[in-house]
């Protein structure tokens, strides 16, 4: 888990507006770690088979969307979805706009695109966040729409207070 | 890599229909995963600590969403979707119905929702497909609609032919 120390004072449903902006962190990403993803959680050669992904779609080596998309999610944890109680997501879009290469260093930025609060839970709401990942070349890999649960201070289910 | 000996025969563009289903393989999911994924990708207490997940939202450890995506890839990968060329994902909208528990055994069945060919690449389409992850109690957990690349046969590109 993140150092305490580097991770930034958790926000609270009540600290969020809209078009606030989270940033922090990156990743940089290995041909090691793009192939043992991918063989573990999808085995296809262009992932995981650095010559015969030459001769596919992709022409060379390319990490997995669903390895973007964690990597997307680690960055979050570690400071950019600074939420109280964590990040619980209920659901997300991603869209995958070019592959992650091996040595791309990715970083991502996170808006409050809306603030649904809750009809039944008075002390929660739903939040819409917009999440784009880019690597070092400052160039878009990834777009996310994700719904996240935030609580109030002192209210997160489930939690000793 | 599966097996090509289990892996089913490719369909490609021509092969396809709105209305297929697809299913195949299963995946069970340990503690030890859960927790060693969790560190690497979405370090939260709830998916990598158990002692420290029983005073949080999920009251006990659950697999963090981006595993049960990266399980639910890796079942079609094996089999569930059984494209000529791999399976080419531009872009997914995922739903985490429910937690996914250790011990759980997940499997997917995977529906072709709508096929839209390519206006300038004759041979290729956007295929729209739904692909739905459940427990070994037959609870869904994951619900996710992806569009995905599908090829005539003989057109993949990038393929030597």
């Amino acid at each position: 888990m993140p150092d305490a120390e580097t991770r930034p004072e958790p926000l609270y449903l009540e600290d969020l507006s809209t078009g606030m902006k989270f940033s922090g962190g990156s990743y940089a990403v290995t041909e090691e770690e793009i192939i043992a993803f991918a063989k573990q959680y999808d085995p296809q050669p262009f992932h995981c088979d650095p010559e015969a992904a030459k001769q596919t779609f992709f022409q060379g080596l390319a990490a997995s969307g669903w390895h973007t998309a964690a990597i997307t999610m680690r960055l979050l944890a570690e400071g950019a979805m600074p939420f109280g109680g964590g990040s619980i997501g209920l659901g997300a879009e991603v869209s995958w706009v070019r592959p992650v290469r091996p040595g791309e260093v990715l970083s991502v930025e996170n808006e409050v695109m809306e603030i649904m609060p809750s009809r039944s839970k008075p002390h929660q709401a739903i939040v819409t966040l917009r999440t784009t990942t880019r690597n070092d070349k400052n160039q878009t890999v990834q777009i996310m729409t994700s719904k996240v649960l935030a609580f109030n201070r002192g209210h997160i289910p489930g939690a000793l207070s």
